[in-house]
C-alpha cells in the first residue's frame, strides 16, 4: 500500500462523489474540552458517511476499480461492511448478496434489504456465513468484497486521511480504532512519517496487540461492547504490514471507558456514535494517550450503526 | 436589530469562544439527496452547539453584555433557554436560578442541576413559573434572560448566520424554524436582502402565521411534536419587526412530516436532532418549499435536546 493508491482511489471516488460519498465535516474543539494540553482536538465526523460508517469509501472503491460480473457483488457480513457493500452496489445499480449468520438481528437484515441486497442467512457463526458465501461466490463469480483486507478497501479508507489534510491541514497525531485494521492501514499509509498515528483497541478485541506479541497475525478471541464493528478475529495482512512500518503506539482500552466515552459524546456533544467510534475520546479521557502541549490531535469517529436508545 | 449588533455580539463571544461556544460544522449534500433541484443543501449542525442548541449563543451574549448582579442570572424555562442560560452562567462562574413548572421532567431538572443551576419548581404551567421567576427577580435583582425577545439574545443568534457566511459563503435561501422567533430574527437581520430567509412553523404552533393573520403578535394555542422547543405562545416583538421587513415566506408543516424528517435525519444521515430541527428537511421532502435549480439552500439544525430512544 502506498500514497499513490490512495490518490487513485480518491480520483475514482471523486467522480461519483456528488451522488454517493459525503465529505464529512470536522468539529474542532479546544483540548480543554477533553482536559488535555492539546491545542485542538479535531473530531472527524465520519459516522455521518453514507451507510453510517467509513466503510462506504472502501467498498465503493472496490466496486469501481473492478469489472462487475453478471453475478454482481457478494459479501459475508451483518455489520458495517455488509451495509456499506449493499449501499455501494445500490448506488451503482448492481446486484448484491449479503451472507449473514443466524445471530444477525432482523433489524440489520431489514436494513440490508432496504438497500436492495439479497440477504442469505447461513450458519451460526460469522465463519460459517463466510464459508457459505465463498461457495456461492464460486458459483456466481460475483465480485467479493472483504471488510478490511483488500487493497482497494484499504485505499478507499485512506481517502479519509487525504480528506482531513485537505480540510484542516496536517494534524500532529491521529487516533484510530482497530479491528481488522483496514482503516488504520489507509490512514497510516497516507500520513506516514508526517503525523503520529496511534492504534486503539478494546482490551476484549486485541488483534493488533496479540499480533505484536506473537510477531505475526494470529487468531484472537473477541468480545465486548465494540465487537460488533471491531470484532475481526485477526489483523489483516495489509494492516499488519503497514502498522509494522508506520504505527509505533498501540493502546488497549477497557470496555467501561469506551462506553463512558460513547455516552459523553452524546451527552456533551450530541454526537450519536457506536462504541468503536468512541475509543479516541476514551484514550484522552482515561489518560491512556496524553497529547503534547499545543498539538493538534485528530480523532476519527468511524461509525454510528447502533440503537440510539443505548445512549440514554 | 441591525447587522452591527451581530458584529458586536460576535466580537464579544469570540473572546470566550475557545472555552465555551463551538464553531459548528456544515455538512454539504447534493440537492439530489433530498430529491430537489438545488445544487447543494447545507446542513448547519448547530445542534452540536454547547447546551445542545443555538440558544447558548444568545444567552452568553446577554450575560457578557451586561454587568452580572450579586444575585446572578435568572430565567424561567425547563427547555433549551434554561439549559443554555445555566451553561453560560456556569462558564462565567456566576450563580443561576432556573424556574420551571411542575410538568418539567426530572431528567431536565437533573440536567439543569448538573450545569450548576438552582432549580425552582413553581406552578403548574410555564406562565406560573414565569410569574414566580419575576417576583424572585425583583427580590434578588438577578439578570433576567428571555428565551427569544431580548436584543442581546437575538444578536447572539445572528452570529450563527455570520458564521455560516464565513464558513461557506452566501447561500441563496435559508430555512429557519420559528417558535418565539429569536433565531429567525438574528438570521434575517444578518442576511437581509442578500439571501432569502424562509420561516417554518409547525401547523400546531403557528405564532408567526397567526400574527400575520391578525397583523400583530397574538397569543396562540400551541401543541404538537415540536412544542417542547417551538412552543412559545406568541412571536417576539423583535422577531415580528424583523420578519415583517425581511421574511416574505412563512410555511406551515404538519407534525407527521416533521417526525418523518426527524427519523430520516437519523436513519439516513445519523444526525440525532429534536423535532424543531427537522422542519427544513420536512419542507424539502414534502415540497412545501421548492428550491430553484442550482441554488444553495441552507437548513439550520437548531437543537438536539430529546431522548435518543425516540429516533428508533
Amino acid at each position: 500500500m502506498n500514497k499513490s493508491e490512495i490518490d487513485s482511489a480518491f480520483a475514482r471516488l471523486d467522480k461519483g462523489r456528488s451522488h454517493f460519498l459525503r465529505q464529512t465535516p470536522i468539529l474542532r474543539l479546544p483540548g480543554a474540552a477533553f482536559q488535555v494540553a492539546a491545542a485542538e482536538v479535531w473530531l472527524k465526523l465520519e459516522h455521518l458517511q453514507v451507510s453510517g460508517s467509513f466503510k462506504a469509501r472502501g467498498m465503493l472503491n472496490r466496486l469501481l476499480a473492478n469489472p462487475i460480473p453478471a453475478g454482481g457483488v457478494i459479501v459475508a457480513s451483518g455489520g458495517n461492511a455488509g451495509i456499506a457493500t449493499a449501499a455501494a452496489a445500490q448506488a451503482l445499480g448492481v446486484p448484491c448478496e449479503v451472507f449473514v449468520p443466524a445471530v444477525c438481528s432482523e433489524a440489520k437484515r431489514a436494513r440490508l434489504r432496504t438497500l436492495g441486497a439479497r440477504v442469505v442467512v447461513a450458519g451460526a457463526s460469522y465463519g460459517e456465513a463466510l464459508e457459505a458465501c465463498l461457495v456461492r461466490q464460486r458459483d456466481t463469480d460475483a465480485l467479493l468484497t472483504h471488510a478490511y483486507d483488500q487493497p482497494e478497501v484499504v485505499a478507499g479508507a485512506g481517502t479519509l486521511a487525504r480528506e482531513i489534510e485537505h480540510q484542516a491541514g496536517l494534524p500532529d497525531s491521529v487516533l484510530v480504532s482497530v479491528g481488522g485494521g483496514g482503516l488504520i492501514a489507509g490512514i497510516a499509509t497516507w500520513f506516514a512519517q508526517r503525523a503520529r498515528v496511534v492504534a486503539l483497541e478494546p482490551e476484549l478485541a486485541p488483534t493488533l496487540h496479540q499480533a505484536r506479541a506473537a510477531d505475526q497475525p494470529v487468531d484472537v478471541v473477541v468480545s465486548g461492547v465494540a465487537a460488533d464493528s471491531l470484532g475481526a478475529r485477526r489483523i489483516g495482512a495489509i494492516a499488519w504490514e503497514v502498522t509494522q512500518r508506520h504505527v509505533k503506539d498501540a493502546l488497549l482500552l477497557p470496555d467501561d471507558a469506551i462506553r463512558a466515552a460513547q455516552r459523553w459524546l452524546w451527552s456533551e456533544l450530541r454526537l450519536a456514535v457506536e462504541p468503536a467510534a468512541a475509543l479516541g475520546v476514551a484514550a484522552l479521557q482515561t489518560g491512556a494517550w496524553v497529547p503534547r502541549a499545543g498539538e493538534k490531535v485528530c480523532l476519527i469517529l468511524c461509525g454510528a450503526n447502533m440503537d440510539p436508545a443505548s445512549l440514554g
